[in-house]
């Protein structure tokens, strides 16, 4: 009976730990889910936490303290995040993506679920020894990838807008350039965020980082520290929109014409 | 040492399901995994299914025939499910949101990833049995939403746009009249979607349909059968885009001043 129970309770906790990734979840409520006590939740969790971590699924970790308890987070090893963003590049790089004025197509990449989990994973796994508030990010394109990395790291996922849209409430507005030197809006509903807050921008692509810039300037208006911005892509060179604090899964180089599109994994990966 | 391995292997299987939902899994990745027999691993995940049934935690099929497998999905009991939207709808229903003109602030609720994960899987789960090749959204308050949606049903999202952006390539765009009246447009792009797909429309708030109904004609300019639609959301008594394929998780009484906000489960909850 308890050789039973003990794989019973191993497939519960494993999906109610990975199903909340980063939350810190106290280990009495799998005592009252099992009627078990703390020292037998406490070796079926070293055992998931063992086999997650053999298997590279992840890894889960104790906090200790008062507001204690166990945590999982989706993390990888370097290799293999390195041969995921390979396999990203090979996808990004493909010549049918070439599209009229040296723009390159990748919104069917961003709307596949299990890609833009592996990519939020990814850029989370960067921030979760800083204290974060809230992912941020602007329409549109941008939303998924952001959206998972809030997951994540258990944070809401802020949207910036083009537009003051009627049912946001009051919003601040800000002017900024774009990459194409045309001024454009952003809008953010006042009771999105809180002064002193702390953020991650995340979004899809910064040619001249002219959107990133723009939601900085925004986090100013409200007092909110911006801790690390993060692209999916990057143009080769562009200038960080904050020096120390900027990063990409991917770099592209400029699309000439005649030449291959060539997309390749960043620096730190 | 044979007790120590089933739970590992029962820690990692269940991590490996439920990470991707909705996808078939043949047993013989988890045979190289683990380099045992498949009766094995098949005798693992009956208890890896047995649990999280158990416990509410999902179900897992076994798929017969060349392609089959195993396959996991997050679905939990109607009674589960039911105080998941009790739970909203009283979130939903507080004064604080109440903005000017009758219209009711909830970005904040569509920004926790717990809760729009919760809506997406709810939603998913009434669509696990009918064939579909993507989840469609309007930009940009619903695409929390149908991205988990999406990710639960293992299809990809598409993002249907107010205007055309040079880096989505050449697209159909088509004009609607919004709910109060106001002409505008919405844009796909070619390479989006294929003719003779077939799609679930998902989308935050139903109010007088027209932003639904855009979608609908849209989808007829691409030839795609839309098996239906599916809001967090509708106002009471608002008429079905597509009777007998449209549904909400919730119904909110239409907002008159002196009255409290009302929201409830919609009735099939």
């Amino acid at each position: 009976m308890e050789k039973v129970k003990r794989t019973e309770r191993i497939a519960a906790i494993t999906r109610v730990l990975t199903e909340r990734p980063n939350k810190i979840i106290n280990l009495s409520l799998f005592c009252d889910m099992f009627s078990a006590a703390k020292s037998s939740v406490s070796e079926d969790i070293s055992m998931v936490g063992e086999s997650l971590l053999k298997y590279g699924l992840g890894t889960v970790e104790t906090v200790s303290g008062a507001a204690g308890g166990v945590r999982f987070r989706p993390f990888a090893e370097q290799e293999k995040n390195r041969a995921f963003v390979e396999k990203l590049c090979e996808m990004f790089s493909d010549e049918d993506r070439r599209l009229p004025g040296g723009y390159l197509y990748f919104s069917d990449l961003l709307s596949e679920p299990e890609l833009v989990r592996g990519m939020g994973n990814l850029i989370a796994g960067k921030y979760y020894d800083t204290k974060l508030d809230f992912v941020l990010t602007m329409e549109t394109k941008g939303i998924p990838v952001a959206l998972m990395a809030a997951e994540a790291l258990r944070v809401p996922l802020i949207i910036a807008r083009h537009a003051t849209k009627v049912y946001e409430g009051s919003a601040v507005n800000i002017s900024y350039v774009t990459g194409s030197g045309k001024i454009e809006t952003m809008s953010l509903s006042r009771r999105a965020v809180k002064e002193g807050q702390s953020c991650l921008i995340v979004d899809d692509f910064m040619r001249g980082g002219g959107t990133a810039g723009g939601m900085i300037s925004l986090m100013k208006e409200f007092n909110i520290n911006v801790e690390g911005v993060c692209f999916v892509l990057a143009l080769k060179d562009s200038k960080p929109v904050l020096p120390d604090r900027t990063c990409s899964l991917m770099v592209l180089d400029e699309m000439k014409n005649g030449e291959p599109i060539h997309v390749e994994p960043a620096g730190w990966l």
